[in-house]
């Protein structure tokens, strides 16, 4: 394998697909990336792969000789990141001990690879459902619902993002069993043929999605090519692949969980709201992490108040637009302050029904979402 | 008492003495900030004090009625930072419970504070030495000497640095037993009484003259009054003050280590030589962080050369100019990046007798650096 490149383009690449090279290899080669030089289509193709995230991705260059082999990410990744621009040249040789020569205007590095053959083929799927989504509804989606995602891997498929696809949108829910984020996005794309009517559901783990989401950000496509059977689910755009195992297990039956009616209702800016929240944090945090609101109709305020004993106590009031009766509600502070960051639009919506049933946010704009919250009962 | 000040202020200055805020608290007390507010004056005092590094710092506001009271350090500041900006009132009312009301245009906190008597004084000095530095000059001083010092506690002496003040200038030492970095500053301010004809010589923590080189460098001022007896030293300019207890103990006889003749030299171009290093230095951290460096007479280049076994090697060269016979000596890459980072002109010198013996590293400009390191013996 002989081939220019310039420096940018191998670091950037490098640092995209370094997201999917294992921090504690179960096999030494799942430690390095696969560099696959081809000199007819004259590109690199870079592939990472942890055993559950796989990403690949391709880039111009001027390849000599093609070839395939594999090399240490990490140091790879440090090496060209300190490289000054400019052209970089990368020479396997043909000692078949996959030392690779690194050559650049500054000097020459050498750096000890693995054979391709010993890394693993990132999955595809043969006979598997396939559809187009529009990136701007995956990202949509993905930003309104990740974040209620559970961190705790024990947790097992409230670790994922749920993914309805329907012929006319999507539907992202996520759950970690104290609140639930669920997004439908409307396929605005009408083009003949570019989606399937097929309707299906997936359980994608967090951390595939937010790859996705930070590659699709970054990088601007217009449509998402996705593939999956029941074990994997590959997502393909111009040059990049992300494929990720599926998680297994019946996700919950959200959708009842969210309440047709309310007996209260009020609405607010959402920043004003956010930043009281962040500072009634600093006192909450040193407690039990409660908030409690209280929605004053005669007033149409809403107050926020903290009281974390012989540590001190507070209270914020911000105008708002309340229908239905007064009524007093506690939540976990953090709860809340997740889902309004997730929300962009300038008002929110609050709605509830007593303070011991979830309570539901929704942004005051285009985006369908829905943000369930659970309240925290307190004794008074 | 009763004081209004603008939020801007009020955080500024709590971020600053915040430094001193004991992490680890022996008595609870020293988890907080004392205010004292002047009615006379018109000024708020904040201080911290861990016991070992204390702060003080100064800022106007409108104070209604003054006294004192202790407040939650990170607690206070926590809320005070995320408040908008404008008017804040704290008011500790009369009822003795130290119960504080912080009032602004979003709401109102209340935080349990303690009695200013149980905050212990910060060291002042009645018959100890004083002097003037000039504040730039002890800013150069620290800036090419602090990363010296050990950061490894039980190195006592080693912790600090040695400022020896001499009537026309300063020296600065810090040393870890492994490499010595020695500025000298030559007093340019010869206005008459500025300073003392005294000469004296203290070993101060590192950590109180990190602190004092960041609010020296924030706030620009022009002379700092020092004043030290056996055990404390004292710096104090416009409103601030920070206290420090000294090192004991005898610091080395640092200027016998450096050799007053060479028999090789080079000079190179800094940036040059120090992105060379950081490159080299990803390989060489993958085995014992030793980097050889060669001097060719001939070429008139230095090369910098890592190998790292089953992992990879590196080699870089830049144009230099040497003066005696070509040379190989190898160094700790880290080492030699520290003080080439600590260093700010275009080019440095390197003087060398040796493989086995302190090679030395100075700016070539104005500032006069001495940095000695001990070079790294390698079986070849």
């Amino acid at each position: 394998m002989k081939l220019v490149c310039a420096q940018n383009h191998l670091n950037a690449h490098l640092s995209l697909v370094g997201r999917a090279v294992a921090s504690r290899p179960t096999h030494p080669v799942l430690a390095n990336v696969l560099l696959s030089a081809d000199a007819e289509t004259q590109q690199i193709k870079l592939s990472a792969f942890d055993l559950s995230l796989g990403i690949q991705t391709s880039f111009p260059a001027q390849v000599e000789e093609g070839g395939a082999l594999t090399l240490p990410a990490k140091l790879l990744s440090d090496i060209v990141s300190r490289l000054p621009e400019g052209d970089i040249t990368l020479d396997s040789g043909s000692d078949n001990h996959y030392l690779t020569h690194l050559t650049c205007a500054s000097g020459q590095y050498q750096v000890r690879g693995m054979g391709a053959e010993e890394f693993p083929e990132l999955p595809t799927i043969e006979d598997g459902e396939r559809t187009q989504l529009s990136a701007e509804a995956l990202i949509d989606g993905l930003r309104g619902s990740l974040f209620a995602a559970s961190a705790d891997e024990t947790k097992q498929v409230l670790t994922g993002v749920h993914v309805s696809v329907q012929a006319d949108g999507l539907e992202f829910a996520a759950t970690d069993g104290h609140r639930l984020a669920v997004v439908q996005t409307v396929d605005q794309d009408d083009a003949p043929g570019a989606k399937t009517q097929s309707s299906f559901d997936v359980t994608v783990p967090a951390k595939a999605l937010q790859e996705l989401m930070k590659m699709l950000d970054r990088q601007g496509s217009n449509s998402v090519d996705v593939q999956f059977d029941q074990g994997q689910v590959v997502f393909e755009w111009t040059d990049q692949r992300i494929t990720s195992r599926l998680l297994e297990g019946q996700y919950p039956n959200y959708r009842q969980l969210v309440p047709r009616q309310f007996a209260h209702q009020v609405s607010l800016d959402r920043r004003l709201l956010l930043s009281s929240l962040e500072r009634i944090s600093v006192l909450a945090d040193q407690k039990n992490n409660i908030v409690k609101m209280t929605l004053d109709q005669t007033s149409q305020q809403v107050t926020l108040a903290v009281d974390a004993q012989d540590v001190g106590s507070g209270r914020e009031s911000m105008p708002a637009q309340i229908t239905g009766d007064s009524i007093d509600i506690a939540f976990n502070v953090r709860y809340l302050m997740d889902g309004l960051k997730a929300i962009n639009t300038t008002e929110v919506q609050i709605q509830l029904n007593t303070p011991t049933s979830p309570a539901v946010l929704s942004p005051i704009g285009s985006l369908k979402m829905t943000y369930l919250v659970m309240p925290v009962q307190v004794r008074s």
